[in-house]
């Protein structure tokens, strides 16, 4: 865990506020849960790998009974959340009749997981999720597609492509090809680091894993594009992943191939280009493997070329809801990767993005300064600006050059002589490059 | 700990954006802290009654050894937060190189408190702190003061009394009056209640702990309004707690006045009331007792006549950083209670005070609508307007109703025949009392 210091929290409230503005223009609505489940809720086993990584809270009072105690589920009654879906679930399972169905929810807010310490990894981080719950319609994706890609478009990040497949294209791939059917996970697994080590490494893990050469030379084909025998490459040019490349794809999965998937697909596809127009790219992705085992349809993910790996990623979990409320609810939802695009944003952050200024008025306390600084300071905030005051120290020069470097954009010096002179030392900002060591 | 629901959220959202706008103003800056500090941290005695309150956290792996563990002790190495005062004296201990000096910051976020469940009181609840550190002068009260008034202000609460007092004013009384040294706590503890028991029901407590009649006799005197033997009171009259109380106090307490205290709290008094004009109250009250033990210097409150106890209180602290930090750092800080605060104003909260138009726009998946919804979805929200699609329902009328008692402003209903007809439904909105019912 870490501190945050005052610039880089200003930046991370201006992020959050534009994602958020967005997110409301969109109808989603702030939906807010504890830090704090019950341990039963984040054990259940929808977590995955990140149930390892419980902070978990010890009983409190009498419930404690460390003579009784065998191990840690004696001794832990509660745990703090490691993403913000699981406990979306259980809110809504639990507030349902008092929410609005469809219910788009956004949430923006920490989450923690004990993992070990390395760099640009913290044990708290935050998170930023919409959700669509109670529609089961492709509409949920359209709008989660275009409400974030919208986002990361007012927070100026370019270049967005947003690639899109779905879990049933994978299973019907996974089925075409001859894998084990009680092994899909294991071939995902081995797909979803093509990225990362292209067609012969993805290829070594399956044989490795003991799939047959057969099944792997079948996926091979099916994954190659443009039906010649050619590398299987995710698409990187522009257009290559169109709706010509779904059909290619539901005619080589036949009998295989989820009807309803290819609709809704082909529909998100259509409308979100339609809509998007060149603001952003949208391709389908056969490729594409998103982790959490709980995804049931469409997954996607979103790319710009200012980071290497995705920096948004999502999909629909019509199940999940269910586990907990014993009812089906249908379920669809995209998370922006927080730290990231707050990482990204860091790098290119200038003082330009700040709309106000800031402005220290140094006087003496010994002097009667106050009765003219303080409605003087007054007048400037009424004009938007941040006015900060400050205790004229031993050697005024010294004290500008360190307000300078804390970013304050400009001074008023009262020296209390006869009616207190305005002093402003606006040059020491107009110099470029001055006041940016901080 | 609860879920909260999105009108609730929304508002206090806009509460927390108000706030923070006028504290940024007055040149406050964004500190933020990790929610788990380590527990030798938070159980060192700084947080009073709160420590026996915090939710301890499981120590993890191999550090997590039961079959050697005598106690909590040995089970537990991070805790929740019980405060935003005790980590923001760790956080400026650890950082204060790289932050300015004086630091102004300002906090909110979540606190945890492992209470008993009951109305109105959470175990995770929000707190929004002011501090100033790094500097000794009462300068930092006037700030402290003014902005969060300024700040009270702007969130619509009316009727603000500003309390003022100072510990070294409670140590000259409890001398003055000739109490045991060693027991002034228990004696400020006492006189805390005196405005839900009275004198009387001080006197008593005061006698149940076993201070001398004389001294009790003596306190009452000494806090007697006006020289006059009447009941010892709260000033409940306008200019009743003027400089002039404050100097008759000065005399009152003879060799036992701190000149020091009495001095800074006259300028404080002068500066804030030259300052704030008519807009709120202040005034010296030498019976406010502020419960933290680590206060050295002036202590303060502010009261709205909409609410029956404080909604803001705070007070200087110059020793609790050297605590931890090895050398002193004088502070002063202010806490606004923001669950009352938002309690408040939740009562009279109208949608009138949403700038923003939630509009729905109904439309059927299976027709093409699609791309005439989508533009003009976009051209609202470029308006400013929060747009969420719908899709539309079996009976439109009972749809139409369920949105308006979710708080939606207008509709936009397509209807598919030819070019989608715009229709609009704001004569719902415009019947007063109508959808207010959610």
């Amino acid at each position: 865990m870490r501190d945050l210091l005052p610039d880089e929290i200003e930046l991370r409230d201006a992020t959050a506020a534009t994602i958020l503005g967005v997110y409301r223009a969109y109808g989603f609505r702030r939906v807010e849960t504890p830090a704090l489940e019950s341990i039963q809720l984040l054990t259940r086993g929808e977590g995955g790998e990140n149930e390892k990584l419980i902070f978990k809270v010890l009983k409190r009072g009498e419930k404690l009974d460390l003579t009784r105690a065998a191990g840690e589920a004696d001794l832990a009654d509660l745990g703090l959340r490691f993403d913000l879906t699981v406990p979306l679930a259980r809110y809504y399972a639990h507030n349902h009749a008092r929410l609005p169905r469809p219910l788009k929810a956004v949430q923006i807010g920490p989450v923690w997981r004990a993992e070990r310490p390395q760099k640009g990894r913290y044990r708290q981080f935050t998170q930023c999720d919409i959700d669509i719950l109670g529609l089961r319609s492709w509409v949920a994706e359209v709008e989660l597609i275009l409400a974030t890609t919208d986002a990361l478009t007012a927070l100026g990040l370019k270049d967005l492509v947003v690639r899109l497949n779905d879990r049933r294209v994978l299973v019907g791939l996974a089925r075409r090809s001859g894998f084990d059917p009680s092994r899909y996970d294991s071939v995902f697994i081995a797909l979803d680091k093509l990225d990362k080590v292209d067609w012969p490494g993805v290829s070594k893990d399956l044989e490795s894993a003991g799939h047959p050469r057969s099944a792997i030379s079948r996926l091979r084909e099916l994954l190659s594009t443009a039906g010649r025998d050619e590398a299987v490459a995710r698409p990187a040019t522009p257009g290559s992943g169109t709706g010509s490349r779904l059909d290619e794809m539901r005619q080589r999965l036949g009998e295989h191939a989820d009807e309803e998937a290819f609709t809704a697909l082909g529909a998100v596809l259509r409308a979100v280009r339609d809509e998007g127009g060149g603001r952003f790219e949208i391709t389908f992705d056969p490729t594409l493997v998103r982790g959490m085992s709980y995804y049931t349809g469409p997954i996607f993910e979103i790319a710009s070329s200012a980071f290497p790996s995705s920096i948004a990623g999502g999909g629909r979990y019509d199940e999940l809801i269910g586990k907990i409320l014993g009812q089906d609810v249908p379920a669809s939802g995209f998370s922006i990767g927080f730290e990231r695009v707050v990482s990204i944003l860091m790098e290119g952050a200038g003082r330009a993005a700040r709309p106000q200024k800031r402005i220290a008025m140094i006087f003496g306390e010994d002097r009667d300064d106050l009765a003219a600084v303080l409605p003087a300071a007054r007048r400037l905030r009424a004009e938007g600006h941040s006015v900060s005051l400050e205790l004229r120290g031993k050697k005024l020069g010294g004290q500008l050059a360190a307000l300078t470097a804390q970013g304050f954009d400009g001074f008023a010096v009262f020296d209390g002589s006869e009616r207190p002179a305005v002093r402003w030392f606006e040059e020491r900002r107009a110099t470029p490059g001055q006041g940016e060591e901080s």
